[in-house]
């Protein structure tokens, strides 16, 4: 990215009777937005029309283009995914508003693997109506993984985050009887290295301190309320350590958030959605963004789903959506400096002392390990 | 109870080795709990005097006793229920620490049951070193369950409550890979009718209303994340609410949180520890009050643990622990209103308005059902 051009974010539309159009047109009405990024809406200007006018914010001007090689820097866009009529009925479920949800993610994240966007921010879908035969998964974060598995072999990893703390997800949308036997020490290694570096290359950490929540209540009482904490995360966790990721625990939750311990780490990894979201968005309130770890690409979310109930009533909050555009481009600059400050490092010397015995062969050409997600 | 009689409150000393003695001997230094109550400890006068000097409380004086049928109202009493030498190692684990908790425990449970004392509040036992061949319990909640079980046939449940909000778990000290096979429709209504008519008896609220957890995140999403919802919770609550407790629900934990819609009712049934406590623990903070509802005795504990970490450091806050002694009293007397203001009601009387069929037959005598428990 050259310095002098704006970063430019996709924002998908998300289910056209949820609650995104509201958030997408009330957080660009504010012009800040465009001081920031050039955001590119995945969408329909004929809904977005409809969604204007009910929310009288007819000022705000879309550039409508059919592709996303014509943006225009400075000004709010749209590209148009949806070519026939779409019927819009706020709050309601409809196969034919999650079909145009899916038109609008399938489009955005072609133009991210194509490099025409630099970013996404998705609105919320309704996963029942955006279910078809050749879509089926939980949510964004299982898709996007799936669409971008082919460029490394590293998972996704589901990070919750606010200004107060940061939550990531060792299993995500499954049900309670299923989290245990998803849960293995190689999953939790496997997670706990893209927290420890995405809170480097992401959130700018330098020596991050992660801690690893229990499974069970009470951390299972040496035994008596589960075994998973003896046989899974406690291996987990010394093996990550010895491989200099600074995780601590198990845990037990309740306790862990109880005393504010959590603010003693840069992240927290929990076992299973409700024991890190609830507490989460307890603490964080409406300012919590979802950032999916571990992708190549940059993905944030607001951290709630349609909210059919008010769409359309001019009540809802725009401070997760807001906050998850801005944190979107701050990732995304992140990413950059990091690499740019980590390239061409200083070769490590040879130091007999503090029983060092690493070694370099300088002949070798060094492989530049950071630059490659 | 007489009203110019204090309420007489066992307080079991808990594990030794723990924090109870600390906080039994920081609450009762300040004279205003024999303002509200008499305070009977179960314990040893040797090892209270061992902590009493560790933490600099020696003006604090002991009415030693070997019965709890000589409480001297009035004062800080202590039943000697430890005839041998204790080793008091601070922190430390420990099978005699554990089998000097069992021993308070069940002399306070024999006093409660022989009307010797009116309600008790539990210092933290340590699960592991408590059990023994003939006390094979996850926790308190379970040992006293079993040994008021005879006196009615309804379960116990575990309510947490603070000033700001008060959670019950469906399910308590299992492992979490049990928790769904633990669900049923008949134990959420048993636990739901359990609620209702504790929040009735033992917290004066009049038509309380009570919101129920889902089980899945997101609620299960329609059947897409769990099926728990559709098959056993949502008929739970019908049924339940066709007997005329205001259950509501199920409700996603973390947007239920996040949005403090707990603050709309006077309850929340949890499906689980972590789920329940995890919230509860972030916004009570160190105010929390463990309590026993649906038997016959008052029972209320701190919201922790023993705290190995801190004991004899003078650094533990005893609010949690001090708010227990008052909620067992406030509960006590809750409860003595209670049954006073519904003692001989009036008789219903036949109205012929908006459906209501009920008849009385005014031959019978009426069964005072409320006066039962």
């Amino acid at each position: 990215m050259a310095s002098d051009k704006k970063i430019r974010l996709g924002i998908t539309q998300g289910d056209t009777n949820g609650i995104g159009y509201e958030l997408i047109l009330k957080t660009l009405a504010d012009s800040v937005i465009l001081d920031i990024c050039t955001p590119v809406i995945y969408g329909s200007s004929k809904v977005a029309a409809y969604y204007r006018k009910m929310l009288n914010l007819e000022p705000l001007q879309l550039n409508s283009i059919d592709d996303a090689s014509d943006i225009r820097n400075g000004y709010n866009n749209i590209v148009e995914v949806i070519k026939s009529e779409v019927k819009v009925e706020p709050g309601v479920e409809s196969k034919e508003a999650g079909e145009a949800a899916l038109l609008a993610l399938r489009a955005a994240v072609a133009d991210l693997k194509a490099g025409k966007i630099d970013a996404i921010v998705t609105a919320p879908i309704n996963k029942n109506a955006i279910q078809t035969d050749d879509f089926n998964f939980p949510g964004h974060t299982e898709y996007l993984e799936n669409e971008f598995a082919s460029e490394s072999d590293s998972k996704s990893l589901m990070i919750l985050f606010s200004d107060k703390l940061r939550v990531a997800l060792a299993t995500t949308h499954i049900p309670v009887k299923d989290v245990a036997s998803h849960i293995s020490k190689e999953s939790i290694v496997e997670k706990l290295t893209i927290l420890d570096r995405s809170l480097r290359l992401d959130f700018a950490c330098d020596g991050p301190r992660i801690a690893v929540l229990a499974l069970n209540p009470h951390a299972g009482e040496n035994g008596l309320l589960g075994a998973e904490e003896q046989d899974v995360i406690i291996p987990a966790i010394n093996e990550a350590y010895d491989k200099r990721i600074y995780c601590f625990g198990p845990y037990a939750a309740d306790g862990f958030f109880g005393t504010e311990m959590y603010k003693k780490f840069d992240a927290v990894l929990a076992m299973y959605h409700d024991q890190g979201l609830a507490p989460f968005k307890t603490i964080a309130m409406d300012s919590g963004v979802n950032f999916t770890a571990g992708l190549s690409c940059v993905r944030t979310s607001p951290d709630h789903g349609t909210a059919y109930d008010i769409v359309g009533k001019d009540v809802a909050s725009v401070s997760s959506f807001r906050d998850a555009i801005f944190e979107a481009c701050n990732i995304y600059r992140n990413r950059a400096n990091y690499r740019k400050s980590h390239s061409n490092p200083l070769r490590r010397q040879y130091f007999d002392k503090s029983n060092d015995k690493e070694t370099i062969d300088i002949t070798k050409v060094e492989v530049d390990t950071e630059n490659t997600l």
